[in-house]
């Protein structure tokens, strides 16, 4: 079976296509500035790539290119558009209607358009590349949502509700959702495996940290608590959000400043966390460089990033009970050895010891805790668009 | 040495007259609706309570109206004003220029007015029962700022720092400062004492739940991190505070019912928390009651609470590298065997093991954790006014 994986964004359009029997990636590309000048398609596929400057005006073309080139006779690597099986579409947010990803029909489709709200720069861009792939493979190849949300619809009320009145959750829907939930299931059950047991026997701590970072407690294999909230502002600090910080605030820098909410929402997304801080860079590649050549307010965005992460740590090992493993991934999890460094050296009180020389690697599965370390510490890369994969697999293999 | 302890309310001022020989109250008090119609006199000394209907136009006669009773001849504890040493005033915000306890002069006084804008409610009456104190007791008589920020100076950046442009803490002065500081550090140090040790050798964790509560990390007597923050709004739920919640909640509830920020803080701080999960009391006891008969909506918040309490409990021992002690102080802390009940029954991480007969304790120091619990569990009634008196006491003998 070969799936192909779509992340819609609002201009642009990520793909993958996965041949299930290896689990392995056939192609990959990118459709870039839709609807913009100054088009771009990429793709690498079979150790070969291709660059193109192209306009794309919409969703719908870039579906097209992506079938062009997945079956072009030089670059391609399906000889028909009629081997791909299934797609598989990445939803950031399903809201309390799609606990799981679910296959696609048109009032499926019309029910995530409506939850606009919840991820306005992200479902209707999904909702788009849905259309554009049924428009152009026509209705019978099986078309998948994949939600960042559902593996966090098992939290319990305590972890997903805000103690808000109670219209604010039944009437607008306000609640915890969390974010990146593929990622946290995908390494979490790469983890227990890696171990050699049954998820549904360990605690396990997922840390997703990139630009977006979120911290997940999963036990039993379920996610029980994630640091993200209601948007993907909540949790740690992070390239450009400011994470968790009293609510007041909001209120008060408005006032201060006379900001109206979308120039708050500006300043706390996009303004705020690495950059914010150190004034500089929300690349935290930069923020180790400047770090190590002794910037002091580099250092503080590790301290306080590291910090926060400890505290995300120890609140879920007290929410689970136990703590069995830490997982490292995304960009910085799988990269950044000075930040998970940082973070576990403040770890003391769970009985995880980081191995430095283990600590060396990147990118890579590996684990970096000492033989004796109570706690297990493992980097594993996160392979997003192979779970959602395989979640179209499950889906379409019971049609 | 005699010391009358002063807490100023915009419209009411409490008041104790302490010995300090003894450390013991010779007389409690509380003047109320000041400068309202029907102001109201109260006062218990030597078992002898009075109350009066009187109309208290302004600060300053109400400080008359406690000094006339403290030197009654029936009613009162002294035979005259000059046998009070010192006053000493509770000031909810110091800011970072108030780092400890202070003898005021007339700068200083300045200094706490403008400081408002950190406690708007707060600061003025404050400062109004300063100046209304030296009015009428005149300038030779000490009087003492004791801020509830003061305990939390200690705070290391990482705790105190939000991941917001540097602008917002260097020009506006926005960090946390936590509260409740006087409480902490007195049951901190009560703690120390009750298992005979030196207090710069525990890690204690502090409860402070009350209609307000906050939560403490006492690392070798200091404060290194507090629920509270910028505002006492920010930790975990309260009675009719909503805590911690993603700060893109306040822009999107604002956004959907066009509240201006005068009201979204109304909503906040005014009508979430217990009284808007349960939709019926921001009462405790009531909630309690509730849960007993059955009620789903009390028994969620106290499994919310209990939760967000555990779970801060959690990160503070990380961040402590160690856990010793949790004292539980304050109304709810003191009192509500329920709520403690369902705190430590979630603390099984850490070690600590209730004993539900010892648990069964209202208002008195008392330790209620089993004896192989590896941590101390104890209830220690806080005592504000001492805290403030002794503060006062070490000042004033320095002069």
């Amino acid at each position: 079976m070969k799936i192909l994986v779509i992340n819609a964004g609002s201009s642009s359009l990520k793909y993958q296509c996965i041949d299930m029997q290896t689990e392995s990636c056939l192609a990959k590309g990118l459709c870039d500035r839709i609807g913009i000048d100054d088009g771009l398609f990429k793709q690498n596929a079979n150790g070969k790539n291709i660059e193109l400057k192209t306009d794309i005006p919409d969703h719908a073309t870039a579906i097209k290119l992506v079938l062009k080139y997945l079956t072009d006779k030089e670059y391609g690597v399906i000889s028909d558009v009629s081997e791909i099986n299934a797609v598989g579409h990445r939803v950031v947010n399903g809201g309390e209607v799609f606990p799981e990803s679910t296959l696609l029909d048109k009032k499926k489709i019309d029910k995530i358009e409506e939850l606009t709200d919840f991820a306005p720069l992200h479902n209707p861009p999904a909702v788009t590349g849905m259309r554009a792939c049924i428009s152009v493979m026509g209705e019978n190849v099986p078309q998948v949502a994949v939600f960042d949300t559902s593996f966090h619809q098992t939290m319990p009320d305590v972890a997903s509700l805000y103690a808000l009145p109670e219209k604010y959750h039944t009437q607008y829907g306000i609640r915890r959702f969390g974010a990146h939930g593929t990622s946290h299931k995908y390494v979490a059950n790469e983890c227990a495996k890696y171990l050699g047991r049954d998820i549904k026997d360990l605690k396990i701590i997922t840390c997703h940290l990139g630009n977006g970072s979120s911290i997940t407690a999963v036990d039993g294999g379920k996610s029980i608590d994630t640091s993200m909230g209601f948007t993907p502002l909540a949790g740690v600090m992070m390239g450009t959000r400011c994470g968790d910080i009293d609510p007041a605030i909001v209120l008060y820098i408005m006032e201060k400043e006379g900001l109206d909410t979308d120039e708050m929402n500006t300043l706390l997304n996009k303004k705020s966390g690495a950059l914010g801080v150190s004034g500089f860079s929300s690349d935290f590649r930069d923020i180790e460089e400047a770090a190590k050549n002794g910037n002091k307010k580099a250092t503080l965005v590790l301290d306080m990033l590291s910090y926060q992460v400890a505290k995300y740590i120890g609140s879920y090992a007290v929410a689970m009970g136990g703590l069995d493993a830490i997982v490292f991934t995304a960009g910085l999890g799988e990269n950044n050895t000075t930040v998970r460094k940082y973070i576990c050296d403040r770890l003391g009180y769970t009985g995880a010891v980081l191995d430095d020389e283990k600590n060396n690697v990147k990118g890579e599965l590996c684990e970096i805790s000492t033989a004796e370390s109570r706690v297990k510490l493992i980097v594993i890369p996160t392979n997003e668009e192979l779970a959602i994969a395989k979640d179209v697999q499950a889906i379409v293999s019971k049609i």
